[in-house]
């Protein structure tokens, strides 16, 4: 899978983060997803789906990173992971799959979005069947790490 | 959501299990997901696009019953959920969503699979960023549960 495609995500990650809960994420070197499983805590995901392409987009973050992120974004601390973080990742989620849909839609690729889902349970991993590669970019903020996954096939 | 939205799923579900691990799954009666919070243990996800139509389906998996199922479909004794498991219930969500697709375009609703992902983690939640109703078809093994959470909008 070429930058082309995953660029657009990191660009919308940091651009979400900052614009919604002024939060500086520093992303790391992307990966190619082998056997080192990431595991997080909150994850947000949306399958992406067109004629030619068809992907996944997940956002896995750790409890302290999601915490961090909800206490920027609603302004007040956040201690818990509950129904309203569950409500705003997926909401993040949409933020950042719009903001890339639209890039990537300039440079021919065309998908549609479908309906995201907010996963939340201590640890849990990600397997997404799929021919193509699966890449991770990694990203911490100061409280902690979160990764975005990335196939498309 | 109407009825001819949900059944394909149900049928194909039901086909999947027969065919692939020669289980019977009982359905129960399908109900529309309110504050009630179905948690799995194994979930194959799949996000639907089209440009009428957004959804995503999951099917979520209580450990006892998963064991099971991959025990029909092996042909052997499988007693812990590992890497062969999220392989064989992103093939699962395959399977379901392919029979569903064709018999939806049938009735005129169209739409492109993403790519399934599985989430493995024990007790883990799913919430959908949707507008529209989630409705839930909870089934039953002879070892356990498990549920199909259908959304459309």
């Amino acid at each position: 899978m070429n930058a082309e495609l995953i660029n657009p995500f990191l660009k919308a990650v940091i651009e979400v983060l900052s614009t919604m809960a002024r939060i500086e994420a520093k992303p790391g070197k992307p990966f190619v997803k082998k056997d080192k499983v990431a595991r997080g805590d909150v994850t947000g995901m949306v399958g992406l789906a067109g004629k030619q392409l068809k992907g996944s987009l997940a956002l896995s973050f750790s409890e302290k990173a999601i915490l961090q992120i909800a206490t920027g974004m609603l302004g007040e601390p956040i201690d818990q992971v509950d129904d309203s973080i569950a409500d705003m990742v997926g909401e993040i989620t949409n933020m950042v799959t719009g903001i890339t849909k639209k890039i990537l839609s300039e440079k021919g690729y065309k998908f549609e979005m479908a309906i995201p889902t907010t996963i939340i349970g201590k640890n849990h991993s990600l397997t997404h069947k799929t021919s193509g590669p699966v890449i991770i970019i990694p990203f911490t903020v100061e409280a902690g790490e979160f990764f975005v996954e990335v196939c498309f096939e």
